[in-house]
């Protein structure tokens, strides 16, 4: 069972927000979850002015943070994928996502597509998401807005992803009347196109003015969800069962696979050097 | 202003589809339409066992389909897109589409990505979507299965497309209760991630047993829906104001831009050759 635990993190309050994190994945744990996601950045909150103001919160992997999710994780025998923010190697600041089990980290993913200000506090990521393989499937992670990009995604789904997580901090933007926030709408998109599971877990709250859009949700291969938050921007936990060798066929017919129909010899275009818009 | 006329053409009646298809374009273009997009194989019907079968109804470019579809754009000063049996300079059969203006011919696309029995009926087209200009702004074209691949649209909106048409024959799937046709998630996704216009042009009725979507729909470049077709399956015309122009703004704040955020010296695993599922 998949849980998507959409809680309400504090600016600068890392104890707290751990605390409230690890408190709803023990939560969900109880209910039967076997992965558990969380959202971006949540042991630190998000709106930070510039790099100096959140420097004093980052960790590295072998920091603190991780270290009480590896040690949630391992009592509860449960996967937890979730965002925090990392000082590298180099102490340079990157808005990264862990994914630790029982054995402790799996998987450390460094965003590569970086969301307004973030320009200014993060340095990009340049490696691939991460595909961890596990006793349910294999899990892969992107954050926030790397799931504009269908290319991002695709490249997990092509490396064997049958979940795709993504710790998510979505500002609410105007949704019209009937219709899903956008975060959602990707990704259906990511879901379908690919024919994986995946689980968007976004905040609610705000901070300095910004309100979140609070839309998780479990997405199956079809592309249609298993579980949507329900508006007005409450914590809640959403727990889906996703089968997720369902992931593994592609197949719409005997003759159409969703990977192997792809045109590859075509697709130079998508690695040609970033420019403007055609013609505009 | 877009016109999709959802018609539901006969099998193998090139005369009667062809009637049905221009009445549909004076109604639209009578309604004010400026481009209008007819479904896929909209002069010969879909459900054609085999290529011998269909050979007979093929025609070249230089056809009087196309000599038709013309000569009624001239007459009312609209841009047509749709779809048509090609039989090609190599007398080959091609899925393929037409954009014809005042001017006649303006482009012949040939699906890349083929569905189901078409791989045993025509030769898949290596081109990228052709990308035209127009008094109203840049008129891409995909068909039906093409749409699927997030690849293939994003060629288009990277060469520039204000507007993807999408002449589709989309069979019926099972669509849970208050969702939408896949065939409109794909839509929606392609507006939403490259911040274009999408107009899908289903069809309607029945051939050999095999029942269509009847899904067509306008998406604007939010991924939200400006029209979308009635469900119960009948012939029906959209029509959506669309202001081009709009799908020139690809940015979502001062940071970020849809298009210049890719990340493409990532991507290159998208070109690498068609291979079974990692890992599986």
């Amino acid at each position: 069972m998949v849980a998507a635990c959409q809680v309400a993190p504090v600016l600068g309050d890392v104890e707290g927000n751990l605390a409230r994190a690890t408190g709803a994945i023990r939560s969900a744990a109880a209910q039967g979850a076997d992965i558990v996601v969380l959202p971006e950045l949540v042991t630190t909150g998000y709106v930070f002015t510039d790099a100096e103001e959140l420097r004093p919160y980052a960790e590295s992997v072998q920091g603190p943070a991780l270290r009480a999710f590896a040690t949630v994780a391992a009592e509860l025998d449960v996967i937890v994928i979730g965002g925090f923010a990392e000082s590298d190697e180099s102490q340079r600041l990157r808005n990264s996502a862990f994914v630790v089990d029982a054995t402790g980290v799996r998987a450390v993913y460094r965003k590569a597509h970086l969301w307004d200000n973030e320009v200014n506090i993060f340095v990009p990521g340049d490696e691939l998401p991460p595909v961890i393989d596990s006793l349910f499937g294999r899990i892969a992670v992107v954050l926030c807005y790397d799931i504009e990009f269908p290319e991002w995604t695709r490249t997990a789904a092509l490396r064997g992803a049958d979940l795709l997580c993504v710790p998510t901090n979505w500002p609410a933007t105007a949704v019209p009347p009937g219709e899903r926030p956008e975060e959602v709408l990707h990704a259906q998109a990511a879901a379908l196109a690919n024919r994986m599971f995946v689980a968007v877990c976004d905040r609610v709250g705000q901070e300095r003015g910004v309100h979140w859009a609070g839309g998780s949700a479990v997405i199956a291969p079809n592309g249609y969800p298993l579980a949507l938050a329900e508006a007005g921007g409450a914590e809640q936990t959403l727990l889906s069962v996703c089968d997720l060798a369902l992931a593994r066929d592609k197949a719409s017919n005997t003759h159409n696979d969703a990977l192997r129909d792809r045109r590859p010899a075509l697709y130079g275009l998508l690695t040609a050097p970033a420019r403007q818009t055609a013609l505009s």
